[in-house]
């Protein structure tokens, strides 16, 4: 914080509350924000309701339980101006509602989000950290096989039944909780972000399976702690069996990725390696369908530091984990995308997705 | 817009978007925004790859896909030059981020959260809604009646098994989402808003269990539109037999709730719904137990206006929708709270749920 000319953080909504003291905020309109000051200590500012949520806090930490009548941004403004804290960092994703308070009631402050300075630290994993990543990858790749060797039927069901199914078994291999299962057949395919829908899945589709969840450590859970670590797969399979293009695609997109897996190595930028899977696009002629960057980083959230993307020139570095999944989208057609979470680590990045990448025919 | 001195508004996650246009916003660190103005077109940023998932928008509505190497915030604020917004209003749930980005590219505009213009109108559901609401809430019942009947078992089960239990009717019975279900067995049940957790549900045990999701009426299913409205129950019911002391507790939570809800005519102030809940439980000699307020609106958000809490003095209008859900809550012993959703309409308060109030006995 210091180094980052900020007085005081206020952490709501988002990973970096858990991440920092291991409990996490309701999305509610009851305000949960943790003051975390330079030169004071360090309150939980916590719905009188929620109070008894709350476990152990981190040393330092005060709890500051508020009743329905009181205002809990006046707690928040006032302790700020009692150690003249002009210079705020604040959740990014802490709602507008209480940005904008925050704002009315203390004037002329400096504002920027929490993660310019969690991102950077939240962004190389300790021991700890990646080893509950590979817990949740391991759960999702179990998931991922059970897709690939035809124990979850598509022919005849309905995305949504899929989805369900895929939901049912993430929650059953170990994750505390579902945070996405898309399921995209045949033209749905070619939607990166489609919704599962009551489509039924035909002989023929290809079919986009690309799922989450979050994962709580045993030792983690063992103290009550909140927050869990995410996975993140994809595979693209065939219903039945698939047609020279979609065999022809698919090749070109596993190729994609392996590149840009190879290429992921410590101190190589970040848009190197979305480089590396456009290549491979671009030059077997799809470039154009490729619309989406090669990954994002993971870890507490779905999506965070560092995303692998045109513009983003930092290097890797030790204890990064991201995804690596390029894909390919023909609108009206069909799409693929295949995606692995990876670590690097100085002898290189470490896929710690298994599942077979081979394209693989469902019943 | 023009009555609240408004501009512009902009729509981002939260239920505003959906309940304008019938998208909703993925949580994601990519921007989807929409932008209507008093004097412009409306126009929906979002991020490419998520363009197809956006179906018909309504008349005068623009999409605006932007590429991942183009910056949506220098795409929104430029919209809002163009037309020389000043006086924005923002999404309550728009990130932090989003706020701070837009606001270091806009300096000097005058904010405000957008349900300052929208919570009123949304405060006011039509028969549609009511509709939508009393199909929500019929599905949260079924879940309700199964569990009063002994259909769910609770006996030598963890509060977590009970709670997946829940969750997986809650779909079965026709919601979309589930959006919490809460257990909370034995001391447990005096932490209102306790996670579901590995603790074994005994004989003897108050059980707290309040739950809802989200349903899309068929109508809307049928147009691909997201964004359903919210059932919220809460049963309390006794594994195996109940001793005194819970079933005074039981029927004085019982008697709390059915005098709120003779109170919630057209008219009242909120204030006076809680205060009429409230002081059923003082008189009892509970009062210091009773933590929270009495209810909260419900629509396509689980809490929105109106709040029925004290120091709220709107009169309920018609067409309001909203909880009514007094508590009581004896740290280390346990809780007991009766939650029913109820509509304000021209002949009195009409509750939409319909499960027993009595205290039932499950195995």
């Amino acid at each position: 914080m210091v180094d980052r000319d900020v007085d005081a953080i206020l952490l709501s909504l988002g990973a970096d509350l858990p991440w920092l003291t291991g409990y996490e905020a309701m999305p509610l309109e009851r305000l949960t924000m943790a003051v975390v000051t330079v030169v004071g200590e360090a309150m939980l500012v916590v719905p009188e309701l929620e109070a008894p949520r709350v476990g152990d806090l981190p040393p330092g930490f005060s709890l500051r339980p508020w009743g329905e009548t009181e205002d809990p941004i006046m707690i928040v403004a006032s302790s700020l101006r009692e150690v003249s804290a002009t210079r705020l960092a604040i959740s990014d994703r802490c709602w507008a509602r209480f940005v904008l308070a925050l704002q009315e009631e203390l004037v002329g402050m400096q504002w920027t989000p929490s993660s310019r300075i969690t991102g950077p630290i939240r962004a190389c994993k300790d021991e700890q950290e990646i080893e509950t990543l590979s817990l949740a990858a391991g759960a999702a790749d179990r998931v991922a096989s059970q897709l690939i060797e035809g124990e979850i039927p598509l022919i005849g069901r309905t995305e949504s039944e899929v989805s369900a199914d895929i939901s049912r078994r993430l929650i059953d291999e170990g994750h505390e909780r579902v945070n996405f299962a898309i399921v995209a057949s045949g033209p749905n395919a070619a939607s990166p972000h489609h919704e599962a829908s009551t489509r039924l899945i035909q002989a023929g589709d290809p079919v986009v399976c690309d799922f989450g969840g979050s994962l709580v450590s045993p030792a983690d859970k063992r103290l009550g702690m909140s927050g869990g670590y995410c996975s993140d797969i994809t595979r693209t399979v065939c219903a039945g069996e698939p047609d020279g293009r979609f065999r022809e695609v698919y090749e070109v997109v596993r190729l994609a990725q392996s590149e840009a897996l190879a290429a992921a190595k410590l101190g190589v930028a970040c848009e190197e390696v979305d480089l590396a899977a456009r290549n491979v696009i671009s030059e077997a002629g799809y470039g154009e369908y490729f619309i989406h960057r090669t990954g994002h980083g993971i870890g507490m959230e779905e999506h965070e530091d560092p995303y692998l993307v045109a513009g983003n020139a930092s290097p890797l570095v030790e204890g990064n984990a991201f995804s690596i999944e390029p894909g390919i989208y023909i609108p009206g057609e069909f799409g693929v995308r295949i995606e692995d979470i990876v670590i690097s680590t100085r002898s290189g990045p470490v896929a710690l997705n298994c599942a077979d990448h081979a394209l693989s025919r469902v019943r």
